[in-house]
């Protein structure tokens, strides 16, 4: 029997990462499709839990069913593993969510609603994992992911995950250098490489990586209302790299050409301070 | 000069828990909160990309600003330091969150908006701890919380926080039954503990704690609309506990009466299988 693979994003069902994805991997699994209906960029694990949401069937062929949900990326997990499954009487092998339009690599995996899918699919206890083209641009191109993708499921769907561990996949992007998403500084300004020619393969291997330390800055834009002249404020800002040359992170990987594979943990304990505090007779008298 | 703290939560400024930490904290810091203008429970660590959002102030006195944000408990965090503070002119020497109106122990940590605000005060590079009591009654006691609130902000301020790390503190329920949220089974359905009377300290004391492993189950239901009679969705269902007996981790130390502090790190990479994954030449080749 075919793999079963459940597929999410955060950009919405008719986003050309989650299409590119369908047709890479409808070669070697039948697929369940449940995706928010629009946009849901940046929603982390968020929840809906003052309202109810709805999903209705798009589309459905052999071996490809798709859904689109007014949910967030994880209302769409549970929705899927909560109704939608048990009434096909299926369970997937493999959740896998994006391709995301845009890096998810370092201190944005924490923001990122295609993460929020594989943190959900993680804790449904089914192997997951998030891929992410680190360019935003509406014309990204996503030709070269396919055979690494394949890789990766095939590896996954044959050897399982680890419990509570799950994959964050990011590719560079591949338009003339390479880097990370168009809020940061593209690899040439690292005075290091410059993309290979995109003719077959312009992507340098694999690297299995830490995440890297790195925050946001210059993160709020003040704009002002015509006519009352009263404040409001946008989202903005870049990246600050904060190890750039540790050459094991996810930033340096795609900085230098490589698939960044990310392994996680969803078991966030800092053992190190856990065992510190732990010594301290006067906290815990 | 006194410490400065900057408060914020994801039940909106307005909440008892968090007016509750104001009254407690205000002995021995300068406060700044900036906290979202109604509820945003579950929000995680999402964040506000396609729209604006505004923020206005509420209060001030000496020693004590309020302001409200339309936008996402991360969204405070990140105007607070990219806005308000530096028109201030100050820096905060801690970031807190809370009190939290229900359980954000174990699975719950990821959806908990309150822990949003802390990882985003830990990118901020500030020390940073969310406080949660696991009663989501409306008229949920939080007068026993106090004393070790101060006690944990007292030794966070004197020892700092090692880097991408933070705390998590959530406190039993005092309602005649230990346990966590509402949702969970109180703990004398382990046929162990009953609570203390609440005459003076209610709690046993502190646990410095692992998260524990567990999962929600029966998380959606459907319902009919009147009329046309389609289906929409709530998100509901219990905590499964996966590990109950696990007496190092903070289901447990809820459910047995003790405040449960879980320190975090913001570094989730699986170490184990990067390591396993470097070794497999055919990924990497």
């Amino acid at each position: 029997m075919r793999p079963y693979i459940l597929i999410s994003n955060d950009d919405g069902y008719q986003a050309a990462g989650l299409q590119y994805l369908i047709k890479t991997l409808r070669n070697v699994a039948d697929l369940l499709v449940l995706a928010p209906d629009g946009p849901r960029s940046g929603y982390s694990c968020a929840i809906t839990t003052k309202n109810p949401f709805t999903f209705h069937r798009v589309s459905h062929e052999e071996g490809l069913e798709v859904y689109a949900c007014s949910g967030s990326p994880v209302d769409c997990v549970k929705l899927a593993f909560n109704i939608l499954l048990p009434r096909l009487g299926r369970r997937p092998d493999l959740v896998v969510s994006g391709i995301n339009h845009g890096d998810n690599s370092s201190v944005n995996t924490f923001y990122s609603g295609t993460m929020g899918v594989v943190t959900e699919g993680t804790f449904q206890g089914v192997p997951s994992i998030g891929f992410s083209l680190c360019d935003m641009a509406s014309n990204a191109d996503f030709s070269a992911c396919g055979p690494y993708i394949l890789r990766i499921v095939e590896k996954v769907l044959r050897e399982g995950m680890p419990p509570l561990t799950c994959l964050n996949v990011n590719f560079p992007r591949t338009d003339g250098t390479y880097g990370c998403s168009m809020d940061c500084n593209p690899a040439t300004e690292c005075g290091e490489v410059s993309a290979k020619s995109h003719e077959k393969d312009p992507y340098r291997g694999i690297k299995i990586c830490r995440m890297a330390h790195s925050n946001w800055v210059e993160e709020v834009e003040e704009c002002r209302r015509p006519g009352s002249g009263s404040p409001y404020y946008w989202l903005t800002g870049r990246v600050n790299e904060l190890e750039l040359e540790a050459e094991d992170t996810d930033r340096w990987a795609l900085y230098h050409g490589y698939v960044a594979i990310t392994p996680q943990t969803l078991d966030s304990t800092a053992y190190n301070l856990l065992n510190a505090w732990r010594e301290d007779p006067e906290l815990c008298r």
